[in-house]
C-alpha cells in the first residue's frame, strides 16, 4: 500500500466520532487492530515479523541475526501506534507509516541494503493507559523491571500483565531483551514536530539532537470532608484551595526557571457538588533544558502536599556523530532539541546510536485532534528517511 | 426493634470497608435493601405502608385519609435514607430511625393519637446520584416536573426513569401528588446538626427556623489541548489556570460577602498527565443568609468561564408558629438557621407547616465518614421528637 492508502486505513482506527481525536490505548481491541495492520503491511512486503519480550513488533528486510553475528547490526526505523486520550493522528503512526513507505522507495530505486533494515512498533509509548511512558523500549533495554511494569494498573484497575495476557501475550519471558536490542545498529525515529520551530524557519524536516530532562510527580493534597453548606469557612480544610496553589505555583515556577510545567490530571475525592473534598490528587509534568531547574521547580510546587516522583528522565543527547551525519546527508537540515520523550531517547540512553527526524507541524499543536502536518511535508519526511536509510545501510 | 438494634442493622448497609463511609445512592441495590428495611420496621409495628407518586415511602399509625376528610390531617416525621458518596451514618437515617423509636415510646406511654402519625423516607434527598437534591419531595409538591426529573442522568448515563423502572417502580403516574401532600398536616424532620452551634452552647437538641438560599452553578472553562512538553508557555491556553482562579475567587467572594462557597467537583478533559487540558468543568455551590449576596458571589466567580445555574433555592422560613411551639414544648430549645437544604424546606415552600429538630454534632463534621453524634444526644433527640408528636397529635 502507498503512504496515502496506509494513512487512510489507519484514519478510522480508534477514532472518537465526537471529538475527531484518537483513543489508541495499549493492549486494547483497538491496539490489536493496529498490530494486525502492522503484520499485514510487513507481510505484503515480504518482511519477516517478530514480537520481542516486551510485546514490541518488528519487521525485518534481511536477516538481523546473521548481520549481528557478522558485526553489522541493522538500521532500524519506526515509532509507535498508541495515542494519548483524544490524541492526534500523527504522533507515532507517522513514523511507522513513513518507515514502510521509505522501504517501498528504496525498493523502487532498486536498492539492495548491505545491512538489514528493521521497522518497529513500540508498545505503550505514551503511557496513556498505564501511566509510565515508553514501556516497550524501557523493558527491552532493562530501564524498567518486568516486576514494576507488569504491576502497573490502568484506571479500571487492570494491570499491564493482565492486559497483555488478555491480548494473547505470554508473560513467561517479559523483560530485558539483549537479543532484540543487539539487532539495532542504528535507530532513527521519524516523528511529527511538537512545536513550531520548523514552521518559523520554513523547513519541512529537522534532525533531533536531544531530549530535555522530564519528570512526573503525583502530589497528594489532604483535607477534611465536610458539608458544603454548613461548615464555616474558618473550620474548613479544603484541599481544593491547595490545588489552586499548586496550579498557580507550577506556572510561576516554570516561567521563572525557563521550563514548562503542566497540571493536566486531577482526581478529587469524593467529587460531589455539595461536599468539601477529603483529598485531591494532582499530577505535575515538568521539563526544561536544565535538569537542576526542573528539579527545583518540582520541589517548590510539591511543598503544597505530599509529592511523589513517578518518573524522572535526565537529559538525553542523541549520538552526535549520527546527528551530524543526518544533517549533512539532508543538505544542512536544522538541528532541534525537544521537550517530548521518545523511544529513541530510551535507546540512546541505553547506548544504542539513535537520532530523530522531525516533520514540520504548522501550528505546533500535538496531543490533540487538531494535530496536523501537510501531506507535502510528510512526503518530504519519507524522502529524508529514505535518503538516510540508504546512507546508513550501504 | 429498639433504636440501638435498628442502628446496628443499618450500619452495614452500603458501607465502604476502606473509608468507613456510606454510598447509599437512590434506586440502587443498596437503596432497595434500605427500603425493605423500612417496610419491615413498619410491618413489625403494624403500621400501614404506602409508596407515593415519586417513590417516597410512608408508614402510617392511623388512617391518614379518614383524618384528612375530617379536617385533621396527620403529623408526619422522618427524613431520608440515601447518602452522599462516602457520607456519614447520621445524615438522613437518624431522622427515620428516631421516628420509629418515637412511635415506640408513645405506645409504651399508652398514648393514643387523635391525629394519625406518619413516618416518611424521602428518595434522592442528597442529589448524589442524579444531581438534583430533594427529588422525592420536589416531585410530590410539584416543584419539579416529572419530565425533568425522569430525564436526569447519573454519571453512568442511566436516567432516573430507567433507574426507577429497574427498581420495579412504575412511571405511569410519577409527578405531583396532592393526595399524599394533603395527608401531611404538620411535618417535623429530625436531623443531625451539620455545624457546631449546639456544641458551642452545650445543648443536645435545637429547633430549625430557616434554610439559607442555596445555588449550584456549573462553570465550563475552555482551553486548547496540547502537548505538555513541547508547547511554549506563551502559546498555551490552559483551562487549569482558570480553574485555579475559580477556586480562589469562590473563597475570596464568600469571605467578603458573609457566605460559604465550595468547589467540590471538577472534571478535566482529557485528564492526562502529559496533556494540557482542552476543557475543565467546575461546580460552584454557594449559600448564605442573603440571597442577593449569594447571586453576586456566583456572578463574580462565573465570569471566568461559561456559567450555568443548575439550581437555585431561595431562603426558606419554617412556620413561625410551629417553630415557637416546638421551642416552648422543648423547654426553650435553641433556634437555629442552617445552610443545608432539606425535604422539610421543600414542604415548607409548598405551604405545608414544617419545622426541624437538630441533634448536636460535636465536631460539626457532616457529609463525611467522620460524621458523629453521641448516643446520649440521639436519645435526647428521640425524647424531644416523642414530646413533640405527643403535643401535635393530641
Amino acid at each position: 500500500m502507498s503512504f496515502e492508502a496506509m494513512w487512510t486505513t489507519l484514519a478510522s482506527v480508534g477514532r472518537d466520532g465526537a471529538t475527531g481525536g484518537y483513543r489508541r490505548m495499549a493492549w486494547t481491541a483497538t491496539d490489536a487492530t493496529l498490530r494486525e495492520w502492522f503484520v499485514s503491511e510487513a507481510a505484503s512486503r515480504g518482511l519477516e515479523t517478530a514480537v520481542d519480550r516486551a510485546g514490541n513488533q518488528w519487521a525485518w528486510w534481511g536477516d538481523p541475526d546473521r548481520a549481528r553475528s557478522a558485526g553489522r547490526p541493522g538500521v532500524v526505523t519506526g515509532s509507535h501506534l498508541d495515542s494519548v486520550p483524544d490524541g492526534g493522528a500523527f504522533d507515532g503512526p507517522l513514523g511507522v507509516v513513513s518507515a514502510f513507505a521509505a522501504v517501498d522507495q528504496l525498493r523502487a530505486q532498486g536498492f539492495v541494503p548491505s545491512r538489514p533494515i528493521g521497522i518497529v512498533n513500540f508498545t505503550e509509548e505514551e503511557g496513556a493507559r498505564f501511566g509510565v511512558a515508553c514501556v516497550g523500549s524501557r523493558l527491552i533495554t532493562g530501564a524498567l523491571s518486568p516486576e514494576r511494569a507488569l504491576g502497573l494498573v490502568d484506571p479500571d484497575g487492570v494491570s499491564l500483565g493482565e492486559a497483555m495476557v488478555r491480548s494473547g501475550h505470554s508473560l513467561n519471558d517479559v523483560g530485558r531483551d539483549d537479543e532484540t536490542v543487539g539487532r539495532i545498529g542504528t535507530f532513527v525515529e521519524l516523528h511529527i514536530e511538537q512545536g513550531r520551530a520548523l514552521a518559523d524557519v520554513d523547513r519541512p524536516v529537522a534532525v533531533g539532537s536531544s531530549i530535555w530532562p522530564h519528570g512526573r510527580w503525583r502530589i497528594e493534597l489532604l483535607g477534611e470532608a465536610n458539608h458544603a453548606g454548613t461548615t464555616r469557612l474558618v473550620d474548613r480544610r479544603d484541599p481544593m484551595l491547595d490545588l489552586a496553589g499548586v496550579i498557580s505555583a507550577a506556572r510561576r515556577e516554570a516561567q521563572s526557571r525557563g521550563c514548562v510545567a503542566t497540571v493536566g490530571k486531577v482526581e478529587v475525592r469524593p467529587n460531589g457538588v455539595n461536599a468539601i473534598p477529603s483529598r485531591v490528587l494532582a499530577w505535575l509534568d515538568a521539563r526544561g533544558p536544565d535538569e537542576d531547574e526542573v528539579r527545583r521547580l518540582a520541589a517548590a510546587v510539591g511543598t503544597a502536599g505530599i509529592a511523589q516522583e513517578e518518573s524522572f528522565t535526565p537529559s538525553t543527547n542523541f549520538d552526535s556523530e549520527l546527528v551530524g551525519r543526518l544533517a549533512e546527508v539532508l543538505d544542512g537540515a536544522p538541528i532541534l532539541g525537544t521537550g517530548a520523550g521518545h523511544d529513541a531517547g530510551i535507546l540512546a540512553s541505553a547506548g544504542t546510536p539513535a537520532a530523530m527526524l522531525f516533520v514540520r507541524n504548522p501550528t505546533g499543536v500535538s496531543h490533540s485532534p487538531a494535530e496536523w502536518a501537510e501531506t507535502e511535508d510528510c512526503m518530504a519526511g519519507v524522502a529524508a528517511l529514505t535518503t538516510i536509510l540508504r546512507d546508513l545501510a550501504t
